[in-house]
């Protein structure tokens, strides 16, 4: 294992889309939601664990789950769980962890992987980390790993890459483009250029730094001005006190799509972000009428549809064809499978009518 | 209050139309499904509590239900609950208390009731028992009460009477009818001399023993076996020794349809068995989309659905048009209103794949 290479883990979110089952108290990272038997984020650490060691390790979360965090991978020393006070999208939260880094190990490599997505085919996939880490060392590159899309994904940014293929597979990155309509993410799979962005970055201290110094020179020199405090007591006090400071912004649009040394190592490794009720199902054991309903349903004339039950409860659901239906302790969901950006909505309107308990 | 007239309360039934609300182990009389307040029995007693004293009460019921009985109406002493063993129809359960009432006070008028109907309008529903009762004293009659149909039910048995009234505004029955089609429905509630058959009964205790002497010896002889023994502390055990060889026969079919004195005092007092969920949603307060909710679901483009839920509960529903939509603890049911004859086959299900725990 290099010692040198440091493993990110951006684990903020709050996972609004599969709300009931994720709530605020514990949102998508921090759940078994495909039933594998372990959370997302200790799936994470476990696949990275391979070739990282724990010390390594870094988490940025909010600071409420800060007990989930050490919860999930108790391998970890508090201090490697980074507390963002409140959510400032990633570019700060990567400015954060490179500013630490930079006090600990300023010749570290970066490895940012968020803390919620599925990936199959772990060795093809660690073989595609090593071979962008091993260029990102060799460069002045920001690297991130592309996904070949399997079907026109409306939900995903595409990355658009250079044909010439550099050293360990690498490519230089000609454009980027977030959720495309279906006409558009159609063409992208057909012209062959065009790859998912996993939202995995790899990149050393100095690289991101100078690139965010550029681009982002406010959220620079907010963080660089609380520079004598990282890996110290006294970091958690400042770090709460700039972060409402910062502008919220990806760093997606606030560096990759800006700067000129950005390439990706595309590669096909089995990936999902498990963004969507509709994609979880994709992933589900489904039985012969198409319902991914682990077993504790009893469906009538029901199809193609998603049942969640709390353990130790059944359900007999007859003439539902194409829906979600999610059941927890103290929310019931039903919707429409092809009507699930309305979340968002029920959300709003059940925190308006019921209060922030159910969220 | 006339010291001679007994309420015998019919409280055996176990529900399963109510199902997953109505459990074996609480069935629908036992529960309050309209959110008045008050359970379908407690509310039974109390209608019949202003005519009749609280000692000249007698309630039939499964032996596994006396608790849930002196429960629901503490005025009771446990002698006042009879106790089958298991269930036999109507016929037994009216033998049994008929023989209990010839042992403690032949003279007695018996007015027999089931546990778990609907009435709306208390005043005139006494005033019509108070007829009946009248009658049932002054003739060797089989007194039924009828009610105006307000629509062409199928599920309810019909009554046809003679035309010519006589005293206390009673008829002749001319012919039962059990469960006509929609069509025959439709020209019974048009021809106008047809009543639905509310199941309450009443006739003094001589008379339906004769009854049922005549009409069903079997049941007859089985009951007067043990008569030395009712009203004695062995009564139960000599119960609980013959009743596994009645035959299971409604005193409807049994006796009424036989017997050539049998009656009915007509009425229009607001009545529903509440047999069905769709009889139940008849009754319930809806929203402006018509679904009866209580209030604790928030609707999204969802119309003429029945939601109960848990108490603590919310729901976030879209898209369903005519469901029922019932949660409990350990049971969720969603099904299509119109299908609701259904249940009975998902009992059924549910008991062969999941066990009787949730039954």
């Amino acid at each position: 294992m290099d010692t040198n290479r440091y493993c990110i883990i951006m684990a903020g979110g709050i996972g609004s889309r599969f709300w009931p089952i994720s709530r605020s108290d514990r949102p998508k990272q921090f759940l078994d939601i495909l039933g594998t038997g372990k959370t997302f984020i200790r799936s994470t650490y476990e696949r990275f664990r391979t070739i990282i060691p724990s010390e390594n390790f870094l988490v940025v979360t909010n600071s409420s789950y800060k007990g989930l965090v050490l919860e999930q991978i108790p391998e970890l020393r508090e201090g490697q769980v980074l507390c963002e006070p409140l959510g400032r999208n990633t570019a700060p939260c990567i400015a954060y962890a490179a500013f630490r880094m930079k006090a600990v190990n300023p010749q570290a490599t970066m490895i940012i992987t968020p803390s919620d997505h599925l990936i199959l085919d772990e060795s093809t996939f660690l073989e595609t980390i090593k071979a962008g880490a091993e260029f990102a060392e060799a460069h002045d590159a920001l690297v991130t790993i592309g996904l070949k899309p399997t079907r026109p994904a409306t939900g995903y940014g595409y990355i658009q890459v250079e044909p010439a293929m550099l050293e360990n597979g690498v490519n230089r990155v000609k454009t980027f483009t977030e959720k495309p309509t279906l006409e558009v993410a159609r063409m992208f799979v057909e012209i062959g250029e065009f790859f998912w962005n996993s939202g995995i970055f790899i990149w050393r201290v100095e690289t991101i730094l100078e690139a965010i110094r550029r681009f982002l020179p406010d959220t620079y020199q907010l963080f660089s001005s609380i520079a004598p405090y990282y890996a110290t007591p006294l970091e958690q006090g400042h770090i709460n006190r700039i972060y409402p400071e910062c502008r919220g912004v990806s760093i997606d649009y606030g560096v990759m799509e800006k700067a000129d040394n950005v390439y990706v190592r595309c590669s096909d490794f089995g990936w999902s972000d498990i963004g969507t009720w509709g994609s979880l199902y994709e992933y589900m054991p489904k039985d012969d009428a198409g319902n991914a309903n682990e077993g504790a349903a009893i469906p009538f004339d029901t199809h193609n549809s998603i049942i969640k039950l709390p353990a130790g409860k059944i359900a007999v659901i007859e003439g539902l064809d194409d829906f979600i239906v999610v059941d927890t302790d103290d929310v019931l969901m039903i919707c429409p499978k092809n009507n699930e950006q309305n979340i968002k909505k029920f959300i709003d309107t059940v925190k308006f009518e019921k209060g922030d308990g159910f969220i």
